[in-house]
């Protein structure tokens, strides 16, 4: 890409707060150089009068070539929606999603890490919940980012505190892929207690924003970040969350895009689970216990690696036979009349029962009364 | 009743395994007195002939006299298909279950306590889980049994160890009423550890069985007697269960009679909510957190006793406003231009928002610029 371009999506990346559906649409029609130098001299076509509005505020200042310095000097890379790279076909949902609702596909992608968008989009699981999480949520969060990751799908989460840092770990300890989708900079480390963890999820995988250098975490960011969390996602886990949460933004987001939606029970008598069991008990998620399970919810082919349940050698028996088998005690024998009597079964059935038990060896009647075969 | 009359019906009641559906054909057909004198020559009409195998073993014997007796000293009595105290419109559901599978109704009910059956068997709810059940299992089952007397329902269960006993319990310490069905005569205490609490179920509630005096507890019928706790109940719920279990039965009952199911989740580390959480997840439980949802879920209306959710205040304003509210500080003020640029929304946008926002006493621009009004 030349370098005017560059700068004018850079330019263009910044101007309005994302999602701008209007700024998509003058992009896609007139090209990135000519889109900037439009905004910047507030004059637009006719059609495109909507982009007017959103880019009011910021159209005047352009850093764009001092955020492309900062990119290149943390080692993050600018990705359009021109790129070979760029994730279509997963925010595709986004792009028909109602932007009056914070929908619609972001512009462009600021990324940090050896994985590609694509990447990361293929057989991935988002797991969020709580930044308060309790042991037991972090615990369950790490195993199934492990787990997924045994199964090389990816993790994505935001990179917060809580059941994001577990699940990137998670993922990070098991050799496996994870990205993380910032509501800030990428040159922000937000919160700042994980800058650690954000740098080791930039060297192993993918740190996602589409926000532009610079830009502070605030509130309705977070809510717009959640929609790409979503749909970056083959599917979305909540693994521990309160009555309110962000996780049930992120939620709402993988409903209205059809995501699937997962979310892992909790004990009744835990606050941190008082959003997850909410929305298993609604209808709106599948309880789901495992990575097998979360693969198996994400799968389309509804492929499932959960092992079948054992069977008990008994499980093929007819009822009058388990009854036979009831009626004979721990230790020592009956007679068949004594069987009949304690199971209520006539003689001919315990007569017939007995004989398909001893040949399946779970009783013995060489001794003159019958008695069961230990073990 | 004539005692003639009565000896007949304890004499069918334990003259085949119950549930016995060509016995109860017969003396709906030719009433108790001629049933038992017919089965006892082991000279039925033609028309019955099936009753003749099912009560061939114990045709012979005659304890009812002994059986009557014992039932007056502990203070029991048995209840048959001709009393008015029969819960005929519960047990309807059983007649129409198949017979193959131990389903049918039962012949009589031997039972003890002030408590009548059609009483229990209105608005009551089975509690029921594992014998070895958690500290959080406990918990659970004798909370939900306190919130649902405090609602008048009743509690049924199985008088077992863990969740049946701890439910029992709950029930009779917020001073409502319980029933324990047994898988043994009703002069038994089974298990020998709940002797006393089955001794308070007696003079609180009421203990239940088809079984006659002198019964032995054994596998079969606590499969038989599952069936009996799901139709007297108005709902199921499992309160925790691992992944084979009798509770797995019960609730396999329930969702064949009709009877709606739910099932209280638990920590996916748990082993004893690994069969509660695999019903949910396999969507043939419904998730429920207390005695509520578990009156809402058995309740025909749907009548739903949870609070609703906490509002916040913010909850109101429009996406503009909240974006405001966000851009600032938490200290100190801005001016609009600067509003405007955090947040990326328009000057005229920021200056309505503000105007609404200050009427509703979230912001105040007295000071020159624009802060956030505390508390």
């Amino acid at each position: 890409m030349k370098d005017e371009e560059l700068r004018a999506w850079a330019y263009l990346s910044a101007v309005a707060e994302p999602p701008c559906a209007p700024l998509i649409a003058l992009v896609d029609d007139v090209g990135a150089v000519a889109a900037a130098a439009a905004i910047k001299q507030r004059a637009v076509p006719s059609a495109h009068r909507r982009v007017l509005v959103p880019t009011e505020a910021r159209a005047a200042v352009d850093r764009s070539a001092q955020d492309l310095e900062t990119c290149e000097r943390i080692g993050a890379r600018l990705v359009t929606r021109d790129d070979a790279d760029w994730p279509a076909w997963q925010l595709l949902a986004l792009d028909r999603a109602d932007t009056a609702a914070r929908g619609g596909a972001p512009l462009a992608l600021w990324v940090r890490g050896p994985r590609t968008c694509a990447e990361i989009a293929d057989s991935s699981l988002a797991l969020i919940g709580s930044r308060a999480a309790s042991s037991y949520g972090d615990y369950v969060a790490g195993q199934m980012a492990g787990q997924l990751a045994d199964h090389g799908w990816s993790v994505i989460s935001g990179g917060a505190y809580g059941i994001d840092g577990a699940a990137h770990r998670g993922a990070l300890a098991a050799g496996g892929c994870t990205a993380a989708v910032l509501a800030c900079g990428i040159d922000r480390d937000y919160p700042t207690g994980h800058a650690q963890l954000l740098r080791e999820i930039a060297q192993e995988g993918l740190v996602v924003t589409e926000y532009a250098p610079g830009t502070a975490a605030a509130k309705h960011r977070f809510l717009t970040r959640n929609r790409l969390v979503a749909a970056l996602a083959s599917g979305v886990i909540v693994v521990e969350a309160g009555r309110r949460s962000g996780a049930a933004n992120t939620a709402a987001w993988a409903k209205r895009i059809g995501r699937p939606l997962g979310a892992v029970p909790g004990p009744v008598t835990s606050a941190t689970s008082v959003g997850t069991n909410a929305i298993i008990a609604e209808g709106d998620a599948t309880l789901v216990v495992d990575g097998a399970a979360a693969i198996a919810l994400a799968s389309p082919d509804g492929h499932d690696a959960r092992p079948e349940s054992r069977r008990r050698p008994t499980d093929g028996l007819r009822d009058e036979q388990k009854q036979v088998l009831e009626a004979l005690p721990a230790r020592g024998g009956l007679t068949v009349d004594e069987i009949a009597f304690v199971s209520g079964i006539s003689v001919d059935e315990v007569l017939r029962s007995l004989a398909s038990l001893e040949l399946a060896g779970f009783v013995d009647g060489s001794g003159g009364t019958w008695q069961l075969v230990r073990g």
